[in-house]
């Protein structure tokens, strides 16, 4: 794990010389996690050269000389004192992600001539997995595979949404999912995946997911709603790959009975799409390259008013995952991001159609160093739920 | 519903006059559902006096004179003009919750000559619920207590905590728990909930919760860590009681076999807190005074060392409950609150016995106007699993 997090530490070092930033300080959970190993109360401080400090709030981190027990922050600058540790010219704080009130008490505490953006910086810098995360994911996705092999035993005729995914998520759960559902930015709430069946697939979301679904209450405006599981019904199982801090995202269709013709060549168009991008992809492909594929072939199979949604339509393909669901890049026409090598992305092609729910597929690649590989392996056919 | 809202943004309002702001603007989801209703993309806005504005990047609310479709921020501008409506002088934003980059730039977007704390003043004004949001814990009350009386059926001899834990999840979905629990502040990771048993009782929190436990990955250092459910040991189940967008806060005591007499001691003088509490409490009751009758009679009993946990023991023994589970008021020995009214607030006087686990009590108590009203009832002794 150290060598893990010192390489972690070289990079963001790297990107913060690139930004002539002196020091970098972080506080949020995951970035605490992504450069600690752990989740602590307090902040974690690197010098642009040299090693980092932790600033403990509880000591649920041994003290070293690395590691200093505070109350509150006014505290560290005494420190520095203490460490011969200079104080940053320019500062590094999380803009994206502290609260106004916090960052401007951070900005007081260190009276930096300049900050910069952290959350910017680190969210790119995570961009790129290193070979520890990457096995969590390969871990992720086996366990994600095995809960989607028992989705067929969750269900029961006379079903609604809400009690299958119920049924999948305690299996879930069995598999060691970690339950906790990490998205980024403060208005992605979700609670470990969404289920979409019938005419629920066609409800906008608030929020940036590709689809939405109305939820069981206004305060939780997403997936499913309690829509019946009837006879030529498509129901859309995106249940979250949290078994590691490191999530795969993957999506299935099951159906109850059949369903029309339309749904199932909308389906076949969704495979399509992610088998065309698995031939072309590779380190320098564009990222909005990827999105067109998904439009032109949308387009020529006259799909476009189902694509991504019928009432409100999510201009996007993909996205990075990582410790979070919504991480860089993200697959949009306008995205000026480049495939690059240990970048790992949800490639997600889905079509609403009214009446009937959602057709379509998600898995997670990783960019290897000539192509795609994929994570997590499942039947990708539509799977009648009642045969 | 739409009486309820105006209630709200009269009390809003009167506040906002109060702080000569002219205008209030609120985008966090828990505060756009506490004036709307309803989760949605985009803004509320409240001028001092009349009625509120909606603005919004996603037609997830039908349009209406109040109702007006944005893009970004930056256009919000022009429809104030076109409403005829005039820009704020002093401005109320999200201070604690926004991040640093969007306050700035709804800062820039209104030109404001003053800003002042939205969410302060939010979080003041939701300390005190409406007829509606108590019918809501009611509500969440009894289904809480249904899950509760489930608990010894979850039990098969040799289980581990998460186990256990697995089975109450389930339940708790099945009797319509949202899934989804809303903390305040971004530092307050956790899953449907905690289960405490054994020695990972006294494993510190990173985290405001009242206890610890270690958790099931480094990434969510909280709570169930495996520990097996052996002869002896104590396991404190506080699931959540999300039934309803207003929660209620609930620990109840399990046992395998026997405790020691140091257990039950604890656990019996956590009762006498709690009823010494329902005796004196009425509005204008200090917070602080609660915090003290549970501070004296802890050292009556000689109780200090395990009271809030071992290794790190919270300095505090009580918390206001709604939308989040850390609301206001805080029953903490430097608290400035007095009770009033309308509070609704979790008590939770709590010990840790070194090697058997944690005892105590948590119930959530409505203020009347002559004293308090327990919102969920179930035996509050230890319930032993084995029997």
């Amino acid at each position: 794990m150290e060598n893990e997090l010192e390489l972690k530490w070289r990079r963001i070092q790297q990107a913060m010389r690139q930004e002539e930033a002196d020091g970098c300080l972080l506080t949020m959970n995951m970035n605490l996690y992504y450069v600690s190993g752990q989740v602590f109360n307090g902040y974690f401080y690197l010098p642009a050269e040299g090693r980092p400090y932790w600033f403990v709030k509880r000591l649920t981190i041994p003290e070293t000389n690395q590691v200093h027990v505070i109350r509150k922050p006014e505290q560290i600058p005494d420190f520095f004192r203490d460490l011969n540790l200079a104080m940053p010219r320019k500062l590094l704080l999380e803009a994206d992600e502290l609260s106004y009130n916090e960052y401007i008490r951070l900005q007081h505490v260190f009276r930096a001539e300049a900050t910069g953006n952290a959350s910017a910086l680190i969210r790119h810098i995570r961009m790129i997995k290193t070979p520890w995360e990457i096995e969590q994911m390969r871990i992720s996705a086996r366990k994600h595979e095995a809960v989607y092999r028992e989705i067929p035993a969750c269900y029961r005729p006379g079903m609604r949404d809400i009690e299958l995914q119920i049924e999948i998520e305690k299996r879930m759960r069995v598999h060691g999912s970690l339950g906790y559902f990490r998205a980024f930015g403060s208005n992605m709430d979700i609670f470990m995946g969404s289920i979409l069946a019938g005419e629920n697939a066609e409800v906008p979301s608030p929020f940036d997911f590709a689809l939405g679904g109305s939820g069981i209450d206004a305060s939780c405006p997403l997936g499913a709603n309690g829509t019946p599981l009837k006879e030529g019904t498509a129901i859309m199982v995106d249940m979250a790959g949290n078994y590691t801090a490191y999530m795969t995202d993957m999506t299935r269709v099951f159906s109850v009975g059949h369903l029309t013709e339309l749904a199932y060549r909308a389906h076949q168009t969704a495979l399509l799409i992610e088998s065309e991008i698995e031939n072309i992809a590779r380190p320098g492909t564009p990222c909005a390259e990827l999105y067109e594929i998904a439009a032109k072939i949308t387009e020529s199979q006259r799909l476009g008013a189902y694509f991504m949604g019928t009432k409100q339509q999510a201009k996007f393909v993909g996205h990075g995952i990582g410790i979070q669901i919504n991480e860089l890049p993200v697959l949009t026409p306008r995205s000026k991001d480049m495939l690059e090598p240990n970048m790992v992305f949800a490639l997600e092609p889905k079509y609403v159609i009214p009446g009937i729910g959602a057709v379509g597929i998600e898995n997670s690649f990783l960019v290897t160093e000539t192509g795609l590989e994929k994570l997590p392996h499942f039947t990708e056919d539509i799977i009648q739920l009642d045969k």
